[in-house]
């Protein structure tokens, strides 16, 4: 069965390049491996209708989708309240989670603003927070997480039993570094038109120290097709005069 | 003068996790400093009509749209047709840029995939590419660039001087490491009341040795304010009990 996700993160902090995103390739690869892969990704600033909007489009499209950002106690963490909204339901007080943080900070130090961490929207269900303890949560097919890649990683593992899979992508590389692209571009084309169900991609790389070629990289869900695919495109190397290396170039 | 851009990366291999992405921060950074700050970013499949309708959406919303990826000499490489589809022109040789990769590579080796990357939507200005000729174009508002960082950030150095700038983003930040966002959650929203008209960020940090703390920004277009908001920020963290630090915490 083929599934599908998307991912927003939200927060000002990626669109201004404050922060390089360490998430992305994280998610990507682990909802690949569960065979839910990503089919959209958006990166949007902590401004409410756009939250709003973007989830309720995406959650419509999409049959998973994750954010990561906005979920901490200060005034630009709205992304919490902006999924209620999305849904129709209030922003609220969850008791077990209440206590969890309140007996976790003391009462003293357990202000107004820990306490928005213990809101979550009516009928989501926590996110277990192996790092800093307030959590994540799900509501529908949509799962909020935090930013902080540390803490966003922790969420996914805390997460990732409770997701259906879907069927497993199979990938096979083989890459040259003694041709380029446009000697392979024919050839290529007519391997994907004998598989029309698999991805046939060609990816050219161009290192910083001078190195150079082209990774040919064939995917999808059923094997055997990839393993032929793949031996066609190690022949198509060999054809064109290029010597055929398995598996992606050396970053 | 305030005015936005946006960013569309396309492609599978930032969705599917195979590549790290290495062209946002750039990008990011680079239209922040020449006052086009980014809104959002998108990274999308080479899907014809994906690629159609966002390039529409975005070109409509934003003052300036850029893209990455899809426009090297393979089948999966379909951007160039697709914009100039958005743009209801067609696409077709463009005879200096047709003449430049004839020359550099030779008649035997300017095969037909070859001769693809020769061809532009109709109207286009080609953007030069000092690393491996094939140019990227700008149309309108919309400026199509190659995925490969190295060739990216080539091709962007020779947009950036024909962009329209915008009024320049100041910003001051000051980090702790004594104080976590829940204890000046209150104060950053008392500071953040008090100049609407600039962005006051929290940016909690949790790296993998155990430095913990967070980072508080202040940024705008009025310099003054700017500063007036980042000596608020230093008494806050004092006020907390905190020792504020000027600047970003070091990675």
């Amino acid at each position: 069965m083929r599934r599908t996700s998307a991912l927003i993160l939200i927060g000002n902090e990626i669109l201004s390049g404050r922060t390089k995103d360490e998430n992305i390739q994280f998610l990507a690869l682990r909802l690949g491996e569960l065979g839910i892969p990503l089919r959209e990704i958006r990166v949007i600033p902590d401004i409410r209708e756009t939250i709003i909007n973007t989830v309720t489009e995406m959650r419509a499209k999409y049959d998973e989708v994750f954010t990561t950002g906005g979920i901490g106690p200060t005034h630009d963490d709205i992304t919490a309240p902006c999924v209620a909204e999305a849904f129709g339901v209030p922003w609220e007080f969850h008791p077990p989670t209440f206590k969890l943080l309140e007996t976790y900070f003391g009462p003293e130090e357990f202000n107004a603003a820990r306490q928005r961490m213990a809101k979550l929207p009516q009928g989501a269900t926590p996110i277990v927070n192996p790092v800093s303890l307030a959590p994540g949560f799900s509501i529908g097919n949509v799962h909020v997480m935090a930013g902080v890649p540390r803490i966003m990683r922790g969420m996914f593992d805390s997460l990732a039993p409770s997701l259906q899979k879907g069927a497993p992508v199979f990938s096979r590389t083989w890459h040259t570094t003694s041709l380029f692209e446009g000697t392979l571009a024919d050839g290529l084309e007519d391997i994907q038109n004998r598989f029309p169900d698999l991805d046939i991609g060609s990816y050219p790389f161009h290192r910083e120290d001078g190195r150079r070629g082209v990774a040919l990289v064939a995917k999808g869900q059923n094997r055997a097709e990839v393993e032929e695919a793949a031996s066609a495109i190690h022949d198509l190397i060999k054809t064109k005069g290029g010597i055929p290396i398995e598996g992606e170039p050396p970053v």
